[in-house]
């Protein structure tokens, strides 16, 4: 008897094969439809979600219209032939030897099985980004439901299903799966095409490890998360340290400090004005509700591990009761923290920070080459300032998918010009973003069809398509 | 004391860094530099590629050329700011919560590994494509000599060295390493950003292996080779047997068969007809001088094994003498095939190939449906064909990196629309080419600058960028 798994690819190809030719308004359709099932069914999904993750009701509606707004400018996305990258070049019987036309499309991979995220159930989720991308660019979707949140993922899979079908969708396109061994077997499925996920570093390398194992090795976009280090010029902190102390504290308690942007490191050069007034802001701060106890328990030991690295200090922490997380934040001087690295440079799932206190800009320099591959990094500097940001950039460059300018790298822009991802273990492929407009490039590829004859082309291909108003033809735009 | 892998990769790690500034007009004028000398440099070059490889003197002379056309194609994809992929969101304080400005480019990955292939010294060589796009996309590289052909290779590196002094490019920006622990000591490398690859499935996969392996992966762009299938309509068996048959032909003798595009297998209901031209054809066929021994004589062991395989018969061979290989082609039922397929299924590098003889249309499509990715497959069809070619046309794009048209797959046009890649094991990631314009598009990624003033970011970013004309801005261009 064939599994969960093996039936839910099998009918994804089977639909993948009537919807690989539908058209881009048809698509468009599928994606608004979809859009405003999540809208509509916002008060019946968000109590389940409060229930399963103890996330607060205006975060979770606020992530409802978030997810849906993904779906939106997907559809959007769709809209402009751009990302269908067509490039043809003319036959010219004159070359030696003679060159023949071609005409270059990215086109649908197939079936794509989807992971998403515990902390965000309707934006990373099960209609996550991921989801919405993956359907943008043409291809069915079996999706791997969270064990953070079961019935609400359920319940988000089923109006998916339902606002397919009342598009004409054929049966198949969108389903979701559950269990850990059901995922494994859906990332070595034969069928699958590709795989998105967004998640622990821990979790996202098994799967990559999987699934370059298989014989026929397909793409793996993992979002593994960042440490997203802060770097503060002196000139700064004499400027403005409580401002910087409040933005600090604030994004790292956004979300209880479960976000994958969170800025898990403050590095300075002179970082004791700052820690002081964070002793006093974050002594204030109120008391953090995880998204379950297995989560805040391992918080909880994480950060006291981290309390026992050689040289770390508790700079505050907040108070709160046995079922909330305290908000805490601790200091290390620049020397300590690269000699016990291993201990020092963690990622805190939670409302836990770490400021690292440099002597010199040679030190922080140091410092910010010590860090891996990360989502975000940033830089809080003054119009006066003199080397520090220009020597520090490019070491931010090579490792962040993006760099925040006096700003903080949580609240992500679900726009054209977001770029989330970024060198290992930020993601397992630093070409392509998992979240704004680009992401869907992720799920096509270039075909390139030589000599056809024009009604044999993909639609998009042909002489009389409006898609070629896009295309670069002869090396021209 | 530092190997000489690490000392390469540390100079081109330091290069980068005064590389990865130069603006594209200076990057032009190098690739240009490294054009004009390979052109300069043919008549030297050639009789030692000749010396080291058996290939004839005008394929080798044309094959500078095509080295050559490369690099100066890649000075015009770098002249239009296009690759750079500019994406601009204004800031918009209206928006809930307000939208900070974001401006995204595609940044050089670093230092890049290169491994050139055996059969194409110069254009899939030291100075091939890889070579070629690596340093436009603004990327510091380090080439691995294949065994094939050293003497040369280090030539054309040395070329390439001088080239790039004479236009002021920093030291160890371009340098060869030789050897097969050198190479894997290569892709482990801590510094490497990437590895590009030309060669066999069974070398590929152990560098991918390798690289995946790594604590850090990076990405790595294989390209393996295919099996290129070609169909055949029966309305065109009918209309033109001997024309296919001596396409056929030439297309598996060119370059004595040891081209990644040999078209190894023609698949055709009621083959024999074309067997019966083929037989005639081949058994007249010129002898085929390989690459070198070692390359003729796996490629008559492999040929000998596959003649064992249940069904298998012989259709002819043309006479040799011990120095060069026969042009050989043998034919199987379609059933035997199936049944037989990991005996009967094989890559062979050199002047051998097979026919598939189908009984019906279904027969034909369980054909094609049998073979795993490809760089390119085809059709042979007529105007009056029914239903075959839009029934097969599906099943060769989920396979098949290009798809030809009443042509053969030999003889690839290096132009913007080119795709040679595929689905594993064609190449290792199906969204990217290794030959063309956008060959380049491998080795850079994006980042996205929030909120930073004009003059920190990058200069193709600034409000004074003419680059901004191609910048896609609030979701228009």
């Amino acid at each position: 008897m064939a599994s969960t798994t093996d039936k839910a690819v099998s009918e994804a190809l089977a639909a993948w094969n009537n919807y690989r030719n539908w058209t881009p308004l048809q698509i468009i359709d599928l994606l608004n439809a979809i859009a405003d099932a999540l809208d509509k069914a916002k008060d019946d999904l968000v109590p389940v979600a409060m229930s399963e993750t103890h996330l607060p009701q205006a975060r979770l509606e606020g992530e409802v219209g978030r997810a849906s707004g993904q779906f939106r400018l997907m559809a959007q996305a769709v809209a402009d032939p751009t990302y269908l990258d067509i490039v043809i070049d003319k036959e010219n019987s004159t070359l030696t030897p003679p060159r023949p036309e071609l005409r270059s499309i990215a086109m649908p991979l197939g079936v794509v099985g989807i992971f998403g995220a515990s902390n965000f159930p309707f934006a990373f989720g099960v209609a996550g980004g991921d989801t919405a991308s993956a359907l943008a660019a043409g291809c069915a979707v079996v999706i791997k439901i969270n064990p953070g949140h079961p019935i609400v993922s359920s319940m988000v899979g089923e109006l998916m299903v339902q606002a397919a079908k009342s598009v004409g969708a054929p049966d198949g396109l969108i389903s979701v799966i559950s269990g850990l061994e059901a995922g494994m077997e859906l990332v070595k499925h034969k069928d699958l095409r590709a795989v998105a996920f967004t998640g622990s570093t821990h979790g996202g390398r098994a799967l990559f490890d999987a699934i370059n194992a298989r014989e026929i090795p397909i793409p793996f976009y993992g979002e593994l998360g960042g440490l997203n280090p802060m770097f503060v010029t002196e000139n700064a902190i004499t400027a403005r340290a409580k401002a910087i102390a409040e933005g600090f504290l604030g994004s790292i308690t956004l979300g209880a400090g479960q976000f994958c942007t969170k800025p898990g490191f403050l590095i300075a050069i002179g970082a004791n004005a700052i820690n002081k007034e964070l002793a006093q802001l974050v002594a204030a701060a109120s008391p953090q509700r995880m998204l379950n106890e297995r989560t805040q328990s391992l918080h909880d030991s994480i950060r006291e591990e981290m309390l026992t690295v050689q040289g770390m200090t508790l700079v505050a922490q907040s108070n709160s009761d046995s079922s909330d997380a305290s908000v805490t934040v601790m200091t290390i001087s620049a020397g300590d923290f690269l000699k016990n690295k291993e201990g020092a440079m963690r990622e805190v799932f939670g409302p836990t920070a770490v400021v690292i206190d440099c002597d010199s800009q040679e030190e922080l320099l140091n410092i910010a080459r010590s860090f891996s591959g990360t989502l975000a990094s940033g830089i809080h500097a003054q119009t006066n300032d003199s080397t520090l940001p220009g020597d520090l950039l490019p070491i931010l460059e090579d490792i962040s998918g993006r760099i925040v300018w006096n700003q903080w790298p949580t609240g992500l822009a679900v726009t054209w010009a977001m770029h989330h991802g970024g060198p290992y273990p930020a993601s397992t492929n630093p070409l392509f973003t998992s979240v704004g407009a680009r992401a869907l490039l992720r799920f096509r590829r270039p075909i390139a069809y030589q000599n056809f004859p024009t009604d044999s082309l993909p639609t998009a291909l042909r002489d009389n398509s409006e898609a070629l108003k896009s295309a670069r033809i002869d090396g021209k735009r």
